[in-house]
């Protein structure tokens, strides 16, 4: 089978590779689609973030959707030609995280296409792939391949929702309107937020968020264009900051009500500075928040049926063997909200 | 009557002050003792923090007792000759805050011996003052006085403990242990958390916390003294930041066990630099919590039958004559935890 | 005006009476529909529920819509001609639950069309009423009058849907299709509830549910329909029980999972027969809602933009000289759902 | 060795039966104590309780503690020689809920001395048992074997204030003050409650109330004793109500404040009658309790530094052999609390 090496930053081989064997318990997929996400993006331009660095080839990609094509022994719950979403994350089950019912804090983590443990662990962007029969889920048949590769972004998104309190009725903003932005958009709205602001530096994305009904939508590489925002101290219940940026941080605290709360969603830079002592005379709660949890099943689950319809921000699908175009133009944020790669 | 008052850093003088008439609705207090409070002690050395500063002379000081002596028309729920710590806030009742029952974020706030609204609203440390009727809680018998002005120290540290989790059974880390940070202790204690550990840069706090039961206490101002406590990514389950240092900031986020919660007592520097990523892969919350709401009168009860015994955090009580040593003693963190004066 | 007044059950007039003049702080409204209410149903058929018992001739319904049509002195909040939605509940402000801003447990209530204080309070089926400024909340464009007049029912079921943990994705059931049943069901669809059922004792409700997308739904004046949904201990993550039936309350207790959730919606009989011990063992949580508080406000905004479209369960809409065949009608339950009256 | 057999409601026999062999994981415990629960009550006095009824002999018998005697295979978490409570809960850790991390909700349960599944699980009134390793919690050298078998009902206790709101500076009612009751009390206390209260029908538990610092101990057997607390619709904040007397629930629900919370600790008689809708209107939250989690080992915790003492409630312990007298003295309310057996 082929795939899709990653050696080091803008150094990609397609190789060839054996196809793998699903041992007891597993299944072999057929991977159809795969998404280039954000941590995909930062191994490939520059080789990690952080202290997560690729220290040998890696085959990248964790947002992954196919076909079961083979059952390895005993597996009994899922059927030859299913149709099914790849949850990329496997828990150990036995740490002292696990056994307390946190397993997306397992000390020993097996997350596909993470360079966070040596040796690394391979991601999907290959023709086939095999995982234990409780990472396929099965994906409806209202939508297709392509939407079900989104349910892993939309589960972190959902995720970062629970750490939120109940939305229903409240005012909301992302700051940051790529993919996750604009899954965390679209499952704020699904837990009943009811006016959904978005900020953003480029103009593209947030002509999507006014597409899918956002309230008010801000440019903000402008200046002082959120003004009345800042009104009483803030206007928002609830922040989702999922820009990453120091700045947008900044905002998120600026316009955050007292007794608001900011949800982090995804990594910041290193080392930031900021002024927190507004976070804490309006006594905002900050939640950091990460990956998933039981939210993979919720996902595909909404995306089967549209009641979370995924394909406004699905942006263009490249052949795999045109990877490197995928990434170049992943990285256009006026063109580019998800980029995925086609495997069958 | 004779009053406190600050003109500049260090410039401090008694003078003479008409006593002033209760209103209808109002007492008047005769003033008994006055605890000096981190606040205070920044008007006094620095004639304020960050953006709030003394601008003409001010009456600081909102940690008191005394005894009520006069009652203004149509007061009939408190006597002439009761006992009473004061609660030093006044919310305006009216704003959007607080009709929405927020009123410790009232925007129309007034609150004693507090340079953050001009003119400024003088505080307690001159011999009577006139509150509203509410603002007078009654001490039961049992503790005296000076163990009633600690009431509002102690009604932050509650409402800090608010923030958290529940606390039974908890690991719970106090970092910086002046009087907020003992009093953060003991209110722990009473929300039934298991084992509190304290951190300081001074020997003599530790020496309090471990007298009050800490199951540890870490001079932090050597390097390395709690490595043990980074195992598996954090051993504590809540940590009380009481000291307003980045550097304690920073070991709260590494000592914090994932999905854990840090409550940040009190105000930070104005701008702080730091590695926030841990606190998002731990899916840490971060809680700011500012002054207090119904837990003044939950103060006053757990000090008056001694539930929480405040007495072992008086350090030294001064006359109020010599107001400028009590300031320069309770600089001395290796003497002093909290400094009171004594006006009758 | 004219207005609707009930003497004893079944013995409505239609009556003149003075258009009331609107005192500083109100307004007067120009009632257009008054929706029938399931306690208008008990005073018009049985005079009553438990205790509460008309007294004296009282004008029903508190489920209002109409034309702001003259201000009182003082009032600028809202302009003569706003179409709006009435809230007929009047806390007093100064009770102690008010004050704890628990204002819905006010024990100087004032609600519309109620029988609980004598004098009784009266309602607003009739072409005028006077009402508090803050009680007129505007209704925006898209929906009209007709479906304005479900903002008091809706707000009830908001409340409900506040009393249960987060439906994100949950399975739910709501037995009782009537009105409350009904918009419990929106209510829970809006908050993210995955899979919605219903249950009843008519053909026609379920009909309407099925509409409305249920999962399933059941006539469960069947025996054993259910049978299924009790495997494992209980399938429903929560139910809504809307119906008021003990029957409905016994079934819940078996279809609910351990450490479920079942809220009551609505007065059950005086007094109920149940096994309690299923509750206990498997840890459920019942939870008792009644009325409503800030989720009115919520109830117009959703009900204005057609965020919940209320149109399918407006079954009927009779001129209010014909309030006898309307009480009459609302009674079968295989044609009714929400019956309205019109005044103008 | 001995074991204290039931075969029928009052016949019980001290038998002869093989020491057990520790397994692979397990270890074998020399009993010391054992303490009589309600259960093991219901089981001598009436065969059982609902449909749980003795079959065929069983050993009673969960609240136990002794000394680790012989490690089975594979076994290093333990040493020989120490003291232990005993956690009679063993969970599958496969089924549906245990995986979710519900275990105290598992399918499979196994615990010991009771009639629930066919063929009973023996308990551990007899000189040895062997359990899992982990069942075996190490006791701290402070309190001693005795107190150590008061681990059990004291976990029930914490468990029950755990499904509580923050009690801290709450008003707190425990109906019967039984052994349940008189742990609530002290886990009510542990966790902040400000004034706790008891009622029951004999005068000797309510003393002892009032020696562990009741407010105030109501002999609810006469009538009307309590008006005062129905008051405004009722005074309590929290009710536990630990007695499983229809009376008591009916009781809990006219004191209860709005919006307050009963939590019902242990199993009520098999149907009730009672006027739920004060329940319904005041909007109270009712949540069953049932066994215990993770409380045991914090129970064992507490217990073993006497943060909780639980000495008090110890009323006498009878020598094995003398069984019958033990559960014969149980049964008077004037004169037992909790009543052990002596093994050791």
């Amino acid at each position: 089978m082929k795939a899709v090496v990653l050696h080091a930053p803008h150094n990609l081989m397609i190789e060839d590779r054996p196809i793998p064997m699903p041992g007891e318990g597993d299944v072999l997929v057929r991977i159809h689609r795969g998404g280039i996400c954000g941590s995909d993006m930062h191994y490939y331009h520059h080789g990690g973030f952080g202290t997560v660095r690729i220290k040998s080839p890696m085959v990248p990609g964790h947002e992954l959707s196919g076909i079961v094509e083979r059952l390895g022994a005993g597996v009994s719950s899922i059927a030859v030609g299913t149709a099914v979403a790849v949850n990329p994350s496997l828990a150990c089950g036995t740490c002292s995280f696990c056994v307390k019912g946190m397993s997306r804090h397992c000390s020993d983590m097996r997350f596909m296409g993470s360079a966070m443990r040596t040796p690394h662990i391979d991601g999907g962007f290959r023709e086939y792939v095999v995982v234990r029969a409780t990472q396929a889920v099965p994906v409806g048949e209202m939508a297709g391949l392509e939407e079900a590769a989104c349910a892993e972004p939309l589960a972190v998104c959902l995720h970062a929702v629970s750490q939120a309190p109940d939305l229903r009725g409240k005012r909301v903003l992302v700051t940051g309107f790529g993919p996750i932005g604009a899954l965390t958009f679209l499952a704020a709205r699904h837990a009943g937020a009811d006016a959904i602001s978005a900020t953003d530096i480029a103009d593209m994305p947030l002509e999507l968020a006014k597409k899918l009904g956002a309230e008010a939508a801000w440019n903000v590489s402008a200046a002082d264009v959120m003004e009345e925002e800042f009104r009483d101290r803030g206007q928002f219940d609830v922040v989702f900051e999922c820009s990453g940026s120091p700045a947008a941080m900044r905002l998120a605290i600026g316009v955050t009500k007292p007794s608001g709360t900011i949800v982090q969603v995804g990594l910041l830079p290193d080392e930031i500075k900021a002024a927190f002592n507004p976070m804490i005379t309006k006594e905002i709660t900050f939640r950091g928040t990460f990956r998933f949890d039981s939210e993979f099943d919720l996902a595909v689950q909404l995306i089967s049926d549209r009641t979370i319809d995924v394909r406004p921000i699905i942006s263009r699908t490249f052949p795999f063997e045109r990877a490197d175009d995928a990434f170049a133009f992943a990285r256009d944020r006026q063109q580019a909200i998800k980029v995925m790669l086609e495997f069958a």
